[in-house]
């Protein structure tokens, strides 16, 4: 197997449009930044854009594409988001109908694609400062979980915030609060530390996207607001359809992570 | 003459109502947020929404209205768009026709309010760390220059980033550039520091909106994108009717300024 973790945006995009890949992208191209997909028809861009607007914490944008192009072209411009994404989803009015490697036929000639930062990207100066993160230890996909705290409504937009979660040491955590805030646009700091049942998460050990992951004794599970969150708000706010990345497969973006560093 | 500086937000807001206050507000209600305001009509909400996402620095949103709806809830959910600014301008295919004290005789059914962060809201944590303010010092407008820094254009908006401008001594602009990379929602960090022909500017005593400040020896300007470019970008991209605040002449909001800020 090649090295997926020094490979190039642009190989490992090749490969994923070969259907090489076409699974989790956690720890590929290192460095480069990863993004969430949601594709809408133009009808309901306006308000998916004000919801991402109303929702940064979930939904921090880092590229949305002209009405009818799948090129992302702040991200990556040879990419197209109709093949570049290892799995999607297709939501037919609120429903997870299809799980495709590519939705070339899906695309429509007025559909908006949405590029929404990915937790994946702070992952690197987490682990770089010697945190550890117990998914990529244990090779499995973020475990991701639906909350009880309310999006801000926009048009027929609302729903559950979706969190991820990664647990750690107390002192680890309270760095990588500090680290992730320097980070706004993939997610920024985390938006809950601590006891599960206090944002409506009943066990721990079932999350409702991705994998479970062990929590040693002693930790703490912190959580962060999850691209994965548009998915949840479908189900909800069922548009005729509405395109997504598969949860944990991202699309790979040419820009380096750094540059989404404020400080 | 009442005390603007320490008065409520509310308050304030009232005095504009009423007309009492007509002029730029730049230190009143201390440590309130001060926004800028762009309103348009639906159908062009969404090429300004993603307008807004593309030139973060210049168009921070701080809360968008409800289509038809003039209540800026999250800024201040007693608050009136159409009376509570001081002066507005209106634009007609990118012309500023008029100025008037209340536009509720402009207010369609369709209409789209934007209210974007201003950097007003950062004067307060750089005057705490004792750096002088000249345009407070000099009680007038801060000085507001066109650029050559093209915006990224989306959809029919398109045109040059409008930046505002503080001398400073040198050692103040590197605290002052830490200050404000804490605030991004009021602009964030500068985007240019010295010569101002290196960004179009040909006479820094001439600025296009504002009113010109003194530069003493040996100080540097530096220069912040300003919530006015989306004047500047309607007298290019000519939308039939957008109305504006005056420049200096901002909405008072209810919530503190240390909420924006990320660290």
């Amino acid at each position: 197997m090649r090295n997926y973790e020094t490979m190039a945006s642009n190989e490992i995009r090749e490969l994923i449009r070969k259907q090489e890949i076409t699974g989790p992208t956690a720890g590929m191209s290192k460095g480069f930044t990863q993004a969430n997909l949601v594709i809408l028809k133009k009808e309901h861009a306006f308000d998916f854009l004000l919801f991402c607007q109303r929702n940064p914490k979930s939904c921090p944008l880092l590229d949305v594409t002209e009405p009818g192009s799948f090129i992302p072209s702040k991200l990556a411009k040879e990419a197209d988001i109709r093949k570049d994404v290892p799995s999607y989803r297709i939501y037919r009015d609120g429903v997870n109908t299809e799980e495709v490697l590519d939705i070339t036929e899906y695309w429509e000639d007025d559909m908006v694609g949405f590029l929404l930062g990915c937790s994946f990207t702070f992952e690197t100066p987490l682990l770089e400062s010697g945190i550890p993160i117990r998914h990529i230890e244990e090779k499995c996909n973020v475990p991701m979980y639906k909350t009880n705290i309310q999006c801000e409504k926009a048009g027929v937009f609302e729903g559950p915030t979706v969190v991820s979660m990664r647990p750690m040491s107390h002192e680890d955590a309270i760095r990588a609060i500090q680290i992730t805030t320097r980070f706004p646009a993939v997610h920024g700091s985390p938006i809950h530390i601590g006891d599960p049942s206090q944002i409506g998460i009943a066990d721990i050990s079932k999350p409702d996207f991705g994998e479970s992951v062990t929590i040693k004794e002693g930790e703490i599970p912190v959580f962060w607001a999850c691209g994965v969150t548009p998915q949840a708000v479908a189900m909800q706010s069922k548009p005729s359809i509405m395109i997504t990345h598969a949860p944990g497969c991202m699309f790979i973006s040419d820009i380096k992570d750094e540059k989404y560093s404020i400080l």
